[in-house]
């Protein structure tokens, strides 16, 4: 055992990388109350008030404080930088990505066009250097995608019926094992992968892919190197295991800083951290060495790292992803395959940060939930829900049989195997849209182009179900093709132009890919397949004769109600787009998933989007996630969670979203009540096997106000979930902001 | 048709890319003598004068005249530049590499090292820009071959079993089809590849291959684009079809440089345009608007810019390819499918340059040989051969029903068809020092290294035929699978980080992929079989036991006296080791070829190679190509060109070179007696199905005062063919010129 290990339990962890053995071996289950929690140090209380000074002065600046336009981001493109002069010593965790706080580094490997576009977006020069070096001799990802692209792939990009693609910004969903880091130090790490380069020769066959691996294993260990020089720029020697709860914070966080100094993806989470980190700090306490208080502090300014961080966007981006998101998606709690909980103080300490320096988007945390987790643990979880509405819940009952005990979620809600796993990042495909083009035949109803294949449209004034069947099926075959190959393009070049050798290099070389696509739209096609099936859905023509509208006679069962006749129609389609992806070659192999997941990108889908059976206008934005329809559920919250409850995860394995709002009162008079009727709600949803749940608890009145009055000291932080993540309201896009006030906010159980 | 096609016969290669089919429909054969030619040009005298004044200067210089250092190469990189000031009118070709006669551009894609090793090693400063931009942003062929290479391609690298990769330099060896752009212009060009784009979609299935294949079209495209940028700098649009000859000359040469300002592979050849450009001026000689004159100048100006290409080239390299060839390999004559001689009057303009303007190494002028030809031509050809040793010869009876008859020779003897095919370059494995494994059980006799597999060595103190052979079969097994997975390491990624976008757009995009390996030490090792075979070779071992030197008892047949017990040794080693090639999985599903080829690298190659059974000493140069050893060839000219005769081209059908010289008094007392016999020994020797000749025709003598008075001016342009190309003797170093003055000069028929 090496002696940074003192003290620790097990050995098959120690010479192979095995942080999960690690942790399952020594991690204090805990299952008392939040009673023992410490408020911020004067260190936290200063530095993050230095902080608050500066988010404010970059909102003030149109939400952009500096940009760096000169120097290409990279592990050591920077000196040693703090949050202020002076701050060093006080930071418990150093390391920014800059040489400021809050200055967003130039990234052009994805595309400089981009990189320089959200330079100027905000008042800044690129540089000319910059821009002859990547536009003269160093080619880009997206240049490079839009080289492969077809034809038809422009066509259905320019058509909206797949957006939000990954080409024209980083794919994310890449979580390194940071841990790694902390555990073993950078030394052993390179030992592994050298022994994995070794061992990686194709048994003697040289294809294509054992070439392309061995090189990115090359470019992983010099990315480790470079992991090493970064951190001795801040005084630091990550060579060797980190020695203390301290250094395994510093570790740890090191590794993570090496990821945001090389990739921008959308999604850049931290993953499983916490329990691992307690396992240092309960060492510490109990050598005295440490106390409670300067262990919430290390976990305070850790987690004010996680809220600084900043990529350079442009506005299109902005769009998709309203209100500056970087889902450094951070996990608490779970259960063991053991069945013990995996719950620690620091699953506290964690959410203590939201009451220490108040509400924050970022870090984005994700309870892993079970009905078995210890009553403590809910109730402080279910509070902090009530106070802040800034976390998430995920079924770990649902996730658990299929990822193990030691998965991270890499972005909103998708799971992958903490060091074992990428994801191919796919976005969505609009399936609203594409039964648009089942009635049309394939014609854009905005742009009128042949988008789609020149398929039979629907002729007559009715939409008959058993006419309209078959053409979408047909269309929804089509759109899957395309989409795959589209996804296969855009993460062929990712690898060859913009590979994430930082974040990779601290995952297993026999990494399990998946690849991900998602669905947008959902509830708006179950609903207007229903409006087929069970009402009268006429077409209303324009003078081309094109369909641009209906008037749907009569009543028919909506998606959101506990309705089985609407929520068999969810199912079907579901489990059916899913079977027309997997008929398709994925790159690498990777093993397709899909989401319904939207993030705010609904409001952009909905743009896009002509009228429908339903009755949902053109132009108005798609119900995000897995949501039921705006207006759709009529039957209280309960009916609504039960109707999305029912998908199967097997056939979402990306992850099934739901956003939810409740009126205070609705939980309860007092907030012990709340907390306790929330408790039950999430314990009753998640035994039937739901997903996912992002909580708000807060009525549409506070909304409202908070978006005619921005400058309230009170809406400062104030944080709400949307679709997949966090976001300050006042961060939105006014548009996003009338989306948010006119979903339903439940006011009956 | 198209005006600029006025006068030209058939249809079909109007609407597709056919240059084929376009020289079949249109050619005039000519069967007369060389009568008709006509002297060099005031201008073309004027124009030489200077150009060998600058080569002069050039050697003075130590053989490089001028360096960029600042400037990437690349189409547009230069504004038009000429070979002297007020040149410009002169020049019927114009044209020039960067913005000085001579001087070399600098070229980083294939490894930024390399390129500034080039500058350093004549005094050139590299620019630190590039530097930083080829370290830091970019990463170049060089860098990702030995990211991805195994310890085992290094080590056979670094002991010198494998050499010559081209790893460090451009593969070279693709012909553009240059023609093209005369016959057709750019747009045409464009448009095809635009179609090709479309078509290429994988039939719905986005794979690697179609995606790589997808983004390379697309880069050709650019590249066209930017052929017409270049060709827009001299005041020419080649959007169109040449009108006339001066511009189908033009025209095509702009082609060639495009590929020559954007790739610096070792072989840059120019391909079978002699018979294209006859069409042409014997266009314009009928219409009376060119005189035979000024199609000579037309030709001597072309010749006089394929004299003038100029690479950048490290020590290391030199050492391998001496005397700063770039094989610009040009072909003449050959028959047609249907029987008809393609002789024209332009194979003869060609030939008649190296009269007009004197010897020269470049460009590669190379007659593709039968005894059919019309004896005219063969005889012409044989003169200049009396003359000048500066052609070679090929077989085109036996590539022609392979390769068909229009194919191009991509560096010293490999066939590819014209505009249909590239070929992968592969270099040599030594198979001489494969052998000295076999005995040693893969322990290298210099390093002392275990470089091969650990097989068991042969004991005691003989070479026993039957315990010999399955050793060396065991070894040649393992060099030829590691041989194979190397180059397709090398080629992966020189299609990653140096892709020949320039000249793969002259090619069809389906193009067909040959994957060349090599022989080196061909002769020792079919002589050293023998020894073991049918005389006594006894081991001496050094005082650590190693079998360091042999002494053979008795005699034995050897390689090159027509015997067939040497012979059929040799025809089994091609066989063999061409079948253990096939055996492995080639990069992109090439198809596998071989050569017995050395070009100048037997020097290097025998320098790491030990003693051997045959009784060749250690660390002397190797037998080139398919030649016998030195000295072996007891039985005169005639017996040692039948050995040759004999091995297989289809199991060799990246080429074998064989490289002989003769005393003039041996072929005859005067000039037309040698021509006679010249041509009588080839229709022969090619009759037989021999593959390739390069004939010089000198005594020793003449080489041994050329060496000690390199000064002298009849030596300032001796050429003379060595394995593969001609070289100026004087730019051979002194210890290639022992080399060559070592060998067989054949003084008995």
């Amino acid at each position: 055992m090496r002696q940074e290990w003192n003290g620790f339990q097990g050995t098959k962890w120690t010479d192979e990388v095995d942080v999960r053995g690690f942790i399952q071996d020594n991690y204090t289950a805990y299952d008392g109350c939040e009673c023992f929690l410490e408020g911020p140090t004067e260190a936290t209380q200063k530095l993050w008030g230095i902080l608050q000074g500066l988010q404010k002065e970059e909102r003030a600046k149109g939400g952009v404080l500096d940009m760096e336009t000169e120097i290409v981001s990279g592990l050591t493109a920077y000196g040693a930088a703090y949050i202020a002069e002076g701050t060093k010593d006080l930071e418990r965790v150093v390391g920014l990505q800059t040489d400021k706080p809050l200055k967003r580094a130039f990234m052009p490997y994805g595309g400089i066009k981009m990189a320089e576009e959200a330079c100027t977006t905000y008042g800044y020069k690129p540089s000319e250097k910059l821009h002859e070096i990547f536009t003269e001799y160093h080619k880009t990802h997206n240049d490079g995608v839009f080289d492969a692209y077809t034809k038809q792939m422009k066509s259905v990009r320019h058509n909206h019926i797949l957006t939000g693609l990954p080409d024209t910004y980083g794919r994310g969903r890449i979580v390194g094992d940071y841990r790694r880091v902390a555990l073993y130090g950078v030394d052993f790490l390179i030992e592994k992968k050298k022994q994995d380069l070794a061992l990686h020769d194709g048994g003697g066959v040289m294809t294509d892919d054992v070439i392309r691996l061995r090189e990115e294993v090359s470019m992983q260990i010099k990315s480790l190197q470079g992991l090493k020089k970064m951190a001795a720029i801040y005084g630091y020697d990550i060579s060797a295991p980190a020695k203390n709860a301290r250094e395994a914070v510093q570790w740890l966080y090191f590794g993570y800083l090496g990821a945001i100094k090389t990739q921008n993806g959308a999604a850049m989470s931290v993953g499983r951290i916490s329990t691992f980190l307690d396992i240092y700090i309960q060492r510490d306490l109990e050598a005295g060495t440490l106390t409670e208080s300067e262990a919430q502090e290390l976990i305070d300014h850790l987690v004010m790292k996680f809220r600084m961080v900043k990529f350079a966007r442009i506005p299109s981006y902005n769009q998709l992803f309203s209100g500056d998101p970087i889902w450094a998606t951070l996990e608490m709690a779970g259960l063991g395959m053991d069945g013990r909980s995996m719950v620690t103080k620091n699953d506290f300490r964690f959410l203590h940060t939201l009451e220490n320096m108040g509400p924050s988007p970022e870090p984005n945390l994700t309870v892993l939930y079970s009905s078995r987790l210890p009553e403590g643990f809910k109730r402080y979880a279910s509070k902090i829900s009530v106070t802040t509405s800034s976390i998430q819940y995920e079924n770990d009952d649902v996730m658990r049989p299929i990822w193990g005990d030691d998965y991270s979620i890499c972005c909103c809600v998708s799971a992958t195997q903490t060091g074992k796993e990428m994801q191919f990042f796919g976005a969505r495909a609009n399936l609203a849209k594409c039964l648009t083009y089942a009635i049309s035949g394939g014609v854009d109803a905005k742009t009128r182009e042949q988008c789609g294949p020149a398929y039979r449209p629907i002729e007559g004034d009715v939409v008959k179900y058993d006419e309209f069947m078959p053409r979408f099926m047909d269309m929804m075959e089509w759109l899957a093709g395309v989409y795959v190959n589209t996804l296969n393009v855009i993460h062929y070049m990712h690898d060859k132009y913009f590979y994430e050798a930082a974040e990779l290099a601290l995952i297993d070389t026999d990494v399990r890919r998946t690849f991900a696509t998602g669905i947008a739209g959902f509830s708006h096609v179950v609903d207007s397949i229903s409006a087929i099936k069970y009402a009268k859905v006429n077409i209303i023509r324009d003078e081309t004769g094109f369909p641009l509208s209906f008037k749907t006679e009569g009543d028919f069962p909506r998606y959101g109600n506990d309705d089985d006749r609407a929520d068999e129609i969810a199912v079907w389609l579901l489990k059916t787009f899913m079977n027309m992806i997997r008929r398709h070659h994925t790159y690498r192999n990777s093993e397709p998933t899909t989401s319904i997941l939207t993030i705010t990108s609904n409001v952009v889908y909905g743009k896009y989007t002509s009228n429908m059976p339903d009755g949902r206008p053109a132009g108005a934005p798609l119900a995000p996630g897995a949501n039921p329809s705006y207006g759709a559920e009529k039957s209280g919250l309960l009916a609504s969670l039960n109707s999305v409850a029912k998908l199967p995860y097997e056939y979402a394995l990306d992850g099934i979203s739901n956003t939810q709002t409740i009126s205070p009162s609705t939980l309860g008079h007092t907030q012990d009540e709340q907390v306790e009727t929330l408790v039950r709600v999430m314990d009753g949803y998640f035994d039937r096997g739901a997903h996912h749940l992002n909580v708000n608890v807060f009525g549409v009145d506070k909304l409202i106000d908070a978006m005619e009055h921005p400058e309230k000291e009170e809406y400062a932080n104030f944080t709400i979930r949307v679709s997949g993540y966090a976001v300050k309201f006042i961060d939105l896009t006014k548009e996003q902001q009338l989306d948010v006030i006119a979903r339903q906010a439940h006011g009956k159980m």
